[in-house]
C-alpha cells in the first residue's frame, strides 16, 4: 500500500535550487555544507517526487567560463528525470554591486547592469521552458528616509517592469512575471513590502496583465499579516501567479523554515485557500517551496526537509478536503452564516433609497451569536486528526 | 514675539472629536474622564489654533432624540469659532451589532443597517461641509480562517463602495472617500490590512477616482512598515486623500500616542514626505491627528496633548525645511546619488538591445560607496537641533 | 465508550470567572453579552468537567452592599458542584484610580489603597481555600521614560511583596504568590515584562520562596518569546507556581484566544514541558485557562470555547505522550544527541587544565549533522495525527 | 572653539573590532568591504577620540600561525595610541562547529572545544588588560521544541559559567563576566532571551557576584522591550557590568544600526538611565558600541558611522543634562509626582493593620490627573533642541 503522503509529479511540487543548495552562510557564520551540484539536486528532487525545479542565474551558472558545460549537464539531468523548470529568477542581491539594490539603485550604472542581467536570464528561462519569472527585490529599499526617493524608485521600478514586459512580448516568450514582496531584511525597509503594495504597483504598469505575484508565507508573517488572507486577496485580483511556501514565527528575522513549521494553523488555511473553497477560485500553479534547511543539518537532513515540505502539504491537503466534506462542518458554516456573505447586500434592483426606507433594529440583531468558535474548533480537530 | 510653533488655521490642523473626547475605556478598565461636550471641544480646539474638526456619527449625535438640538449647538460653535468640518466618518465598530463587521459582516441584515448608517452620516457630512469621508473597517475581519470568505468579503466591500460612490455622485456631494487600513485589533486580522492592500482594492472599484486613502501612522507601524515610505507610495498613486497622524512603538497594541511620540525619526520623514521633497508631490490636505490622550491625563492633560501634536508637527516642519535647505545636505544628497534615481535607466530612444550590448564591470561599480550614513547623520542633527 | 477528550476533575482544569464572564468591552466597542452570574459560571464549568474556578475580587464581589449575599450564593454553588477555588487575584487595573498602576503608582495614596485591596482579597482567597494568589501588574508601567522612576518602582514593588509575604506568613495562610509578567498593554511598557524579569525580581525579595510565577502564553508571545522555553526556565528555577494558558498570534494586541488557537506547535511543546519530558520536572498544579471568548460569540459560544480549551489540552496531552513513547522518536532523539546534553561537559574530577590539554578538531566535529529536522518532523506528524 | 560633541578618552567610548571591521556578509550577499587590519582600526578609533577597543578571538587572531605576530602588531598599536582593551569575548558562533551552540551544544565534544576556546581567550583578555569578558550565546538555542532540553541546557550553561568563574578566581584575573541576552537570530529561539532571563540565571550560579550583563539596545527592542527600562532593572540588581549601544526598529532582523538611529526617543532615555537620574545609580563603565556599518558604505562611511555613534551619545548626554537641570522640568516632575514613588508606601513603623484601618476614597483619588504628557513633551522639546 502506498503512503498517501508520498508526492508524485501530479502534485506539481517545485523547489528552488538555492533552497536545498543553501550552504548556511548567515550574518554570524560561514558555510556548514559543501556546494550542492545542481545535477545532484535535480536527481534527488525527482526521486523525492518533485515535479519541477527553479533557479537564480547565479545558482545554476555562477561562472561564465563554465556556463555552457554546466547548462549541458543540467539539461541532461532534466531530461533524465523529467523534472521541469517552471520558474526562474535573477540574483540581484548577492554581489556587492547590488548593495543599494538593482532595478532601483541610486546608481544608474548599477540599474543598467541589473536590467541586462535580468534580460539575459529571461532568455535562459524561456529556453528551459519556465513560464513564470520571479522578481524579488530584496535590496530595493533603504535604511534611512533621506537616502531613497521613493517616488523616483517606483518610477524606475515601473520603467524596468514595463521594459521587461515589452521584452517578453517582443520575444514571444510564454512568460509571466511574478513580484515577490517582503517588508525588510536585508534592507531596513524594502519597496513593495507586502502583497498589497505589489498589487497596487502592478496596476500602474503599462501591461498589468503580464505581472502578478509570488507571495512568500514568511514574508507576510514578518509583517504580522495573515498569509492565507493575503493570497485570497491576490486571487480575488486574479494575480496569484506563483507561491513560495515556507514557515516563520511572526515578526523577526526571515526564518525560511520548512513548510508546516512556524504557523501551522496558518498553513492549514493557506492550503484551504489554494485548494479553493469556492468554485473557480483554486490556485492551479506549481506548489513551490522557498525555504532554508537549518544550519544544524547535513545533506541527509537537507533531503529530510525537502521531503517534509511536500509531505506536510499533502497531509494538510487531505485534512482540508476532509474539513470541507464534513457534514458537521457544513452545518457549522451555515450557523456561522459564512455563505450568506456571498449574497449581495442590496437585492437585485434595490436602490439605496429603498434600503434607507427600511427600519433596522440593531439591538435585536446584536443578539445573534456568530458561532465562529465552534466552526474553528472543528477545523482544529481536523487539523489535529481527531475527527 | 510669537512662538514659531503656535499653530494658526493656515496650518490646517484638524482633530477627531473622538480623540480629545476619548474617555479612556479599554479592555482592562473603565472611563477615567467624563464625556466631553462637542461644543466645548470646538471652542478649545479653535483656541489652540486648529482649523477643523472631524467626527463619527456616534460622537456627535449619539442619540436620535437629541440629534437636532445637538447639531444646532454644534453648528453654532463652528460658526462662532470658524472651525471647519473637513472630514466625517461612520462608527461601524462600537455597537454590538457590528461584532463581525459592518459592510462585510456575514449577517446580511447587519450589512444593510451598516450601509444605511453610512448614508445617513454622509448627508450630515455634506451638509456640514466635509469634503472627505473616511471608512475605517476595524471590525471587518476575522479571528479564524474558516469564518470569513475573503473573496466574498471583498465582493461585498466593493459592492458597498460602488454604491457609496454612486450615491455621492447622484447627490452631487463634493466628497471623496478615504479608506483607512489597519492590520489587526480589534479583529484578529482585518481586511485591507495595509496601505498597499487598500490601494489595490481601490483599483477594482467602478469609480476608483472617488476613493483614496487615509493612512494612520500607528496602523502601518503595527505591521512594522515604514509609514513615510507607505504614504510616498500612496502619493505616487495619487491616492493620499487624507492622513491620520499619531505615534506608535512598532508591533503591539494600537497605542494612538500623540504625534511625535513613538517613532520620532519616522515622524521627521513623514513630515518630509508630506511637505514634498520633490516638485508637485506635496500633500495639501488637512493635517489630521487621530490619537488618544493617555488615561493618566485629566482634561488639562488632554489639551496639553492636542497642543503638543500640532507643536511637534510645526517643529518637525521647520526642521525638514532647514534640512532640505542646508547646502551641506545638498552636497551629501549628491554624494549619495539620490537625485540620480530620477534619471531613467534607459536613455531616450535607447533599446534593450543597446543596453545589452554594453559591457558592465560589476566589481568596479561595487567599489563605489553610497555615503548614505553621512546623509542620515545630517538629518539626525537637524532633527536634534544641533545644526 | 467515553470520549477520551472529555475532562474530569482529575485533569485539574481551572478557569477565571472573568474569562467566561468577559462581556466584550474593548477599546473600540461596548458589551456584547450580559453579565454572567458567578453561580451560573460555577455550575456550567463543573458540568463541563472543570475542577476549579478563580476570581478577581471585583469579578466575584463587585459591590460591598451585596458582598455577603453574593459570597453565600457562591459558596453554595461550590459546595453543590465540588468545584474548588484554587487561585484568586486582585483587580488593580479597572478602576480609574489605578490609571498609573496600583502597587507602583506614583501617587502614594493609590498604592496604599491598592495594598489594602490586595490584603482584603487575600483573606477571602484563604477562606475559600485558594493556595495561589496571583499578581498581574497590568497598569504598573509607563508610556514615557521620564514619568516613572524604574528603580523606585521596583523598590515599591519589593516593599509590597515583602509586606504581602509577611502577611500570609503571620496569618498562617497556605498561600504562595505568583507574579504574572506582561510586556505591554494596557500600559506602553509594563514593569517585569517577561518571565525572566519577574524571576530576577523574586530573587531580590526577603522571602523569595513564597513567590513564583504565573506565566501566560500570550504575554510571552507578545514579546516574540517562546513560551515553552520560558516555562522550562521557570521550572528550572523551581518557580512555575501556576500557569495561564491561551492563544496568541505573536507581537500584536493581547488576543486571549482559547488554548490551541494561535501558535499550535507552541501549544504542543508547552504541554510537553508541563508533562515533564525529564524525571521530576513536571508541573503538577492546576491547568488554568485565561482567555477571552471572542465578541462574535453569544453565551453558547462562550461555553463552546471553555469546552474547547480543555479538549485541546487533552488532545495535545495524548499526542505528547504518544510522541515520547514512540520508538522511532527515541531513535531520532538519540541521533539528535538530545540526551547527551544531560552529560556534564567536564568529566567527574576533570580540571579545566585537563580539558585544555586535550586537542580538538573543530573541522571534523563540524561535519556531524544534528538531524534535528527529522525529529521535529516526527513531532509534527504526531501533532497532525498521521502517525 | 572646540565642538562640544567631539569625544575624548574621558568619555570612555569603546568599539568592537568586529563593528568597524564588518565586511558586510549577510544571509543574502557577500562581502562589500575588504578586511580591516586591526592595527588600522586601533589608529583610526584613537584619532576619532575613542578610549578603548574590544575583540573576539577570531577578529584579532583568526589564524594560529600568525597569532604572535598579529598580537605584537596590535600591542604596538595600542601602545602608540593609548587605546585600552576594556573587554574581550569569544566567537562561539561563526565556525560550522558551533551550528548548535557552544557551551550548550548537544554535542559534548563541541562544548568541550567551546569551553577551551573561551579559556584561551580569557588569558589573552587578561594579558591585554580587559576587565570585562562578554559571553553572547547567539547559537545557544533551537529552532524546534524537541531538539533542545532546556533544563539540561541551563545545567550546562551553569556548569560552564561556574567553571569560568572558578578559573578567573584561581588565576587571580581582575575580570568580571557579562552575559549578553538576545531573543532570536541566528537561532530560532535563543536561551536567556532577555535581560530578565539572564539576570535570573545569574542568581543560580555559584559565584553570582562575578557575573553581570552586557545588554544590547537592539536585542531588547527585537522583543519589543523598552531598553532603558531594562537596564534600569539591571542597575537595580547591581548587574549592569557593560553595555552595547546601537539602533533597531523593533521586532525584525537584527539591524545593528549606529547609536541614535532606530528608536531615538529610546536612546534619549537610555542615556538618561546611564547618566543616573538618581544618586548613586549611574553607570560608570565604558560606553561600548556594537553595531554594523551598513553594506552601502565604503570605508569612509564606516568611519563616519563610528564618529556618529559617539557624537550622538554626546549630543544626547548634553540634552539629558539640560532636561534634568531645567526648572520647568523640575516642576513638571513634581506635578507628575515622580519623586513621590521614592516614598515608601508604608510609613516607618506602620503595620498592615494600620493601613487597613484607614479609609480610602478611590473615586476621589481617581480624579487626580498625572500630568505625564506635559512632562514627556518637555523631554521631547529638549531632545529636539527647541528649549
Amino acid at each position: 500500500m502506498t503512503d498517501p503522503y508520498t508526492p508524485t509529479p501530479d502534485d506539481k511540487f517545485s523547489f528552488g535550487l538555492w533552497t536545498v543548495g543553501w550552504q548556511g552562510v548567515d550574518v554570524f557564520g560561514g558555510a556548514v555544507r559543501p556546494r550542492l551540484d545542481p545535477v545532484e539536486a535535480v536527481h534527488r528532487l525527482a526521486e523525492l517526487g518533485a515535479a519541477a525545479i527553479t533557479f537564480h542565474d547565479d545558482d545554476l551558472v555562477p561562472d561564465d567560463t563554465t556556463r555552457d558545460k554546466e547548462l549541458d549537464r543540467f539539461r541532461t539531468a532534466l531530461s533524465e528525470t523529467g523534472l521541469a523548470v517552471e520558474m526562474a529568477t535573477t540574483n540581484l542581491f548577492s554581489h556587492a554591486v547590488f548593495k543599494d539594490g538593482g532595478l532601483t539603485a541610486n546608481d544608474r550604472d548599477v540599474r543598467r547592469y541589473a536590467l541586462a542581467k535580468v534580460l539575459r536570464n529571461i532568455d535562459l528561462a524561456a529556453e528551459l521552458g519556465a513560464n513564470t519569472y520571479v522578481l524579488w527585490g530584496g535590496r530595493e529599499g533603504a535604511e534611512s528616509g533621506g537616502t531613497k526617493d521613493v517616488a523616483a524608485a517606483l518610477d524606475r521600478y515601473k520603467e524596468a517592469m514595463d521594459a521587461l514586459c515589452g521584452y517578453v512580448r517582443e520575444q514571444g516568450y510564454d512568460i509571466r512575471f511574478a513580484l515577490e514582496p517582503k517588508p525588510n531584511e536585508p534592507r531596513g525597509d524594502i519597496l513593495l513590502p507586502t502583497i498589497g503594495h505589489a498589487l497596487a504597483f502592478i496596476d500602474s504598469l503599462e501591461e498589468p496583465g503580464r505581472v502578478g505575484l509570488n507571495p512568500e508565507v514568511g514574508h507576510e508573517e514578518m509583517a504580522g499579516l495573515n498569509y492565507a488572507q493575503g493570497i485570497a486577496q491576490a486571487l480575488w485580483h486574479g494575480k496569484l501567479f506563483h507561491i513560495d511556501l515556507n514557515g516563520q514565527h511572526g515578526p523577526r528575522f526571515d526564518q525560511d523554515l520548512r513548510f508546516g513549521a512556524g504557523n501551522l494553523r496558518g498553513a492549514f488555511w493557506t492550503v484551504d485557500v489554494l485548494q479553493g473553497p469556492g468554485e473557480g477560485r483554486a490556485y492551479d500553479g506549481y506548489v513551490h517551496f522557498d525555504y532554508k534547511p537549518p544550519r544544524t543539518e547535513d545533506i541527509d537532513g537537507v533531503w529530510e526537509t525537502a521531503r517534509a515540505c511536500m509531505r506536510n502539504y499533502l497531509i494538510l491537503r487531505e485534512k482540508v478536503r476532509a474539513f470541507r466534506a464534513d457534514p458537521e462542518v457544513g452545518e457549522a458554516l451555515a450557523a456561522a452564516r459564512v455563505g450568506e456573505l456571498a449574497v449581495p447586500t442590496l437585492a437585485p434592483g434595490e436602490s439605496l433609497a429603498d434600503l434607507r426606507a427600511e427600519s433596522h433594529d440593531p439591538d435585536a440583531m446584536a443578539q445573534r451569536g456568530m458561532a465562529f468558535e465552534r466552526l474553528d474548533q472543528l477545523a482544529m480537530e481536523h487539523l489535529l486528526g481527531v475527527r
